[in-house]
């Protein structure tokens, strides 16, 4: 009794265009999410992400479908993250790729682009990509992330190899010598951006593999296990966040 | 047309204590899978782990409730990894566990301490580790590793941090100073053994974290991101597996 309660972290709300000193109109979810499953009222202080590096305090000022909320003074502020990781993501189940678009969130990926191969099969839903989109915003919220993670595609692999970096990885089960480390090491401690492309289920064909060998990608093996899609995909981004920075 | 066919893998069945020219008697799980998810026949041929680093090929003899099969020539033998992996994972919620326990398996991980800590709020089901155990053979079966994965526990934290060895590192987010990156590089390239403690949601208490550091083990961070903790766990897996096993 008489100790401090422990202070409550302040609940975070995606708030595009937020400026201090104006006040901010949420959208609709934001609103909702507010309102209805945080029970905030009038007058309570919040965290405004302006998805352009800024968090900013804010505070309610009048509920509504849209909640108005005025902007005030500056919490953090944060430059995108460098190297620049772009995660090459195969089509998988929408499960999957939601479960893996919040862990490139949390994991300080710039951006993911889904793509399609030769031995996919799974087909994307109409809406896959916003709510891909979605979860990632979310997941921001979560974590502290104060930069978006975009998500591109679906588009063939053909295409997602024409991305344009120096510096090009791709998981290849047949891959026999390089192994990713040995990659890692061949590359500069601080590259511009970086594209990791994770392998779909049931691999890519060796007709794929030698195209993007052609274009430029270094082919890496992980290790002599089997691992799963999914778990590939999150391995290489737990890695490339372990080596670039850390 | 004409050409061949490519050879359909074969399906692995766990059999403990199988042994070449011998046969081997199937346990009930197995047979079922067996004969009524991969409707194999009498004299279809498959692979058996013995769970002690061998893979053989084996013949099908007599379908039933527990299936005979023939004890063919050895395919494959591995040693136990070097070095021994064991994570130490909170109580989560059973479908994290699960996913984690299976990716474990995957990583070559040795075996998980399931613990719990002041801030557990989980409560483990009467058939977890079992479940979880179940869960991990399958792994074995689709990665293709050859030892199985143990799984202890759940204990609690203070006798977790009794394990014996002279690597133990603890991702604690509080920590500001040491990065796992840097931690990793303090530890000989080729340990006998390491103990990977990956937090509780809710973080540690400061007293679990300065107990721990008595006990030995270096606490590190992963970062300025907050990890959720399925996150955090499958990440210092994933970076283990490339440092010790790439």
């Amino acid at each position: 009794m008489g100790a401090a309660k422990p202070q409550k972290a302040l609940a975070r709300f995606l708030a595009p265009g937020a400026v201090p000193g104006q006040r901010v109109l949420l959208d609709p979810e934001e609103s909702h999410h507010l309102q209805h499953v945080r029970r905030l009222k009038e007058g309570a202080e919040i965290l405004l992400l302006d998805l352009k590096g800024h968090e900013f305090k804010g505070r309610v000022q009048r509920l509504g479908r849209r909640v108005w909320v005025e902007v005030l003074e500056l919490v953090r502020e944060e430059a995108p993250k460098a190297p620049e990781l772009v995660l090459g993501l195969p089509l998988l189940k929408k499960d999957h790729l939601s479960f893996l678009v919040e862990k490139a969130a949390e994991l300080g990926v710039s951006r993911v682009i889904l793509y399609y191969s030769r031995r996919t099969v799974v087909k994307p839903g109409p809406n896959l990509v916003p709510k891909l989109g979605a979860r990632a915003a979310q997941s921001l919220k979560q974590c502290g992330r104060l930069w978006p993670l975009a998500i591109d595609g679906p588009k063939p692999l053909s295409s997602l190899a024409e991305e344009e970096t120096l510096y090009k990885l791709v998981a290849y089960e047949k891959e026999k010598s390089l192994s990713l480390k040995e990659a890692l090491k061949r590359i500069p401690s601080k590259p511009d951006k970086l594209l990791f492309l994770s392998g779909p289920e049931g691999g890519f064909s060796p007709e794929e593999a030698s195209f993007l060998q052609q274009k430029g990608f270094l082919l890496v093996h992980l290790g002599d296990q089997i691992l799963r899609a999914e778990t590939a995909a999150f391995y290489l981004m737990s890695v490339a966040h372990l080596w670039f920075f850390l």
